[in-house]
C-alpha cells in the first residue's frame, strides 16, 4: 500500500522533522551562496544578509479568543524573522479563499492582518488572492512570508557575547548554544493551543485561556539592546518540548529544565490535566525562548519583565555541559527525559 | 443578504480588481518607505531595492500536459519578480497538503519544484509544511514567494530607454509606457490555459496543445543586456487581455493590438472556436510582454526570437498618441475594444 501523508507530518516534532528531512530536502539540495540554508531547518533562511521565511496558515476556527487567522498570520512571519535576530522589513500576504466565503468575514480577517502589522510596523507590501471552488478548501487560509534585515544591533549583541565566550555566529541559531548557556521564556506556555481547543466544538469544556497571538521582535530587540543572546525561537507547533529538543540536537549538548521555574497559567494546566495534555507539547504564538551567556542572564530577565510580552518571564533551564537529551529537574526532585514530541496534540493552531 | 466571495474574484480581470481594491487595499496603507507599494497592484513590490513577490498555487488537477503544479510555483513566482527588472534571487515553498496524499506524489511535486529551480538558478531556501486533515483542502496547494535583486543591467537598460525618450522610473512598471513605445510578446497565447481545460474532466474535446510553463527571466535578461525596455509582465490570469488593459489604464493611454501580428497556436485557436471562447483572455505561465522604445523595437524582436522561449516573438502592438482604451486593429481591416475580462474563463490554472 502506498504511504499516506497523516496530520503528524505537519504538526512539528518529531515524524514531520524526518518526512521534510526525507522528503522535502532529499530534493532542495541547491543552496550555493545560502548563509543559512534551508537543511538547517531554522526559523528562517539568510541570503545576501536578508533573512527570508514563509508560514501557511490553516487555524480553524478563522476567529478565537484573542486572535483570529488574520493576526496570527502577520505575527506567526514577524516572530519567524525576529528569532534570526533580524529587523522584520516587510510581509507578503497569500490569501486563498473558498468560493461563497463572506465579504464581511474577509474584510475581518484583512483588518486585523492590518492593525497587527501597523501595531509591529511591519507592512504588508505584496500580495496574491486565489479564490477556489466551495469545498476546495475550508474558508480562508492565508501564506505570510516576510523579509528582514541585519542590524547593527545584532553586531553588538555578538560582541556581548565574545567577551564571555567563543562564538562565531552572525545570527541567533539553534546550534549556538554551549554548555553554561540559561534558557530564558517570556511568559506562560500553551495559552494559544488551549483557547483554540477550548473554542473548538467537541471537546467539551469550557475555559477562560486565550490565545497569546503577539509579535515578539520589539521585546526581543530591547534584549538584543543588552546584549548576550545566543539563540531565540518562537514555540510554535510541538510548544517548549520541540524547541528544546531542536536546540539540544542542533547545538549537541543537552539541557536542563526546571519544572518549578516553567510559567503555565492555571487555566491551561487545568485544561491539560482534564485532557491528558502536556502543556510543554502545546503551541504558542506570542512567546519566545532565549539562549543567553549566563553573565547576562539576569539582566536579560529583567529586561524582559519590564515588557508587556515578557512580564511572566522566567529562567526555565540551562544547557548542561555534554552531549545528551532534554531532562527535567521536577518539583518532586526527580529526573525526566522530555523526548521530542510526535506532533503538537492541537491539529491547525496556525 | 450578505454579499459572498465567487470564483471571478479571483480569476485576474475586471472583477478581482475592484475585489481588491475595495476589501484588501482599504486596509494596508501602511506604506511609508516602500518604493513600490502594494496600492500599484504591480507583479511584485519594491523596499530597500528588494523585489518581492508572492503567489499561491491552487492549480487542478496538480499534473497537466507541459508541468505541474510543483514547475508552475515556481516559474509563476520567478516571473513575477524577474518583469519588475529585478534578478530573482531566492524563493520560498509554502505547502499546504491535505491528509492521505500519498508521498509518491508529494515527492514527484517537489521534485519537480527542485528541477525548476536548479534550471533557473534561483534556490528555494526557506519552507513550510501544513497538513490539514482530509477535505479541509483538495489534495494539495503551495505558495511560493520570491525575492530579487537589483542589478547593473537595470540600469543600462534604463540609460539606454533615456537616448531616446525621457524616463524618470527606475523599474519596469506598468505605468511605465508611453506614446510611440511598441508591444511584443515573446511567443503564442494560450496554451497554459487550453492544455488545463483539455485535461479536465467535463469540457469534452481532446487537443495536443501543452502548458507553456517556464521561467522567463533570462530571456527577459538578455533583452534588458540591449536595453530600451520600459515595461514587462507575464501575461498570468485574464490573459493578454487583462496584460495590456492594466497597461493602458496605468499609463494613462490607449494601446492598439494587430490582430494579424498575434501569435496563437493552430491548437488553442481550435479549442477557443469550439468552446466559444477568447484565446487573449486565456492565461498563459512562460511568456513575457515587454513593452519598448520603439527605436529598439526590432533589435528586441531579433534578440527574443534567438532564445528558445522566445521563438515565436511578434510585435504586436503599440501605445496610442492619446488617452484611451485598449483596441484592436482586426485582420479585416476593422477596429473592436478589448475590454478588461471580467476573469480568467478557466478556473484554478494557476
Amino acid at each position: 500500500m502506498t504511504e499516506k501523508i497523516t496530520l503528524a507530518h505537519g504538526a512539528g516534532g518529531e515524524q514531520m522533522d524526518r518526512f521534510i528531512k526525507k522528503t522535502i530536502l532529499k530534493h532542495l539540495t541547491q543552496q550555493d551562496n545560502v548563509e543559512i540554508p534551508l537543511s538547517m531547518l531554522d526559523d528562517s533562511s539568510v541570503i545576501d544578509d536578508i533573512v527570508f521565511s514563509t508560514d501557511s496558515h490553516t487555524v480553524q476556527p478563522l476567529f478565537f479568543p484573542g486572535g483570529d487567522i488574520g493576526s496570527l498570520s502577520v505575527a506567526g512571519t514577524v516572530n519567524d524573522v525576529s528569532v534570526m535576530g533580524a529587523q522584520p522589513l516587510a510581509l507578503s500576504s497569500g490569501l486563498i479563499i473558498e468560493e461563497g466565503f463572506s465579504f464581511e468575514e474577509i474584510d475581518k480577517i484583512i483588518e486585523s492582518m492590518s492593525k497587527t502589522a501597523r501595531k509591529a510596523g511591519v507592512p504588508i507590501i505584496t500580495g496574491d488572492t486565489k479564490v477556489v471552488e466551495h469545498g476546495a478548501i475550508q474558508q480562508c487560509m492565508i501564506n505570510t512570508s516576510g523579509i528582514g534585515k541585519r542590524t547593527p544591533i545584532l553586531d553588538k549583541n555578538f560582541e556581548i557575547v565574545r567577551q564571555y565566550r567563543k562564538c562565531s555566529q552572525r545570527w541567533l541559531l539553534d546550534g549556538n548554544l554551549k554548555p553554561g548557556d540559561e534558557i530564558i521564556v517570556s511568559g506562560t506556555l500553551g495559552d494559544h493551543g488551549i483557547a483554540l481547543m477550548s473554542f473548538r466544538e467537541g471537546y467539551g469544556f469550557e475555559t477562560t485561556v486565550r490565545s497569546d497571538v503577539a509579535c515578539v521582535h520589539q521585546l526581543l530587540k530591547s534584549l538584543l539592546e543588552i546584549g548576550g543572546i545566543i539563540s531565540a525561537k518562537d514555540p510554535t507547533r510541538g510548544g517548549l518540548a520541540n524547541t528544546v529538543n531542536e536546540w539540544s540536537e542542533k547545538s549537541n549538548y543537552g539541557i536542563t529544565l526546571f519544572e518549578e521555574e516553567i510559567p503555565i497559567s492555571e487555566g491551561v494546566r487545568a485544561a491539560c490535566d482534564l485532557l491528558g495534555l502536556d502543556p510543554l507539547h502545546i503551541g504558542n504564538e506570542g512567546k519566545v525562548v532565549v539562549g543567553v551567556v549566563k553573565e547576562k542572564a539576569d539582566e536579560i530577565l529583567n529586561q524582559m519583565k519590564k515588557h508587556p510580552l515578557g512580564k511572566d518571564a522566567a529562567i526555565i533551564g540551562e544547557v548542561d555541559e555534554k552531549k545528551g537529551y532534554v531532562k527535567m529537574k521536577t518539583e518532586i526532585g526527580g529526573k525526566r527525559i522530555i523526548p521530542k514530541p510526535i506532533g503538537d496534540p492541537v491539529p491547525r493552531i496556525c
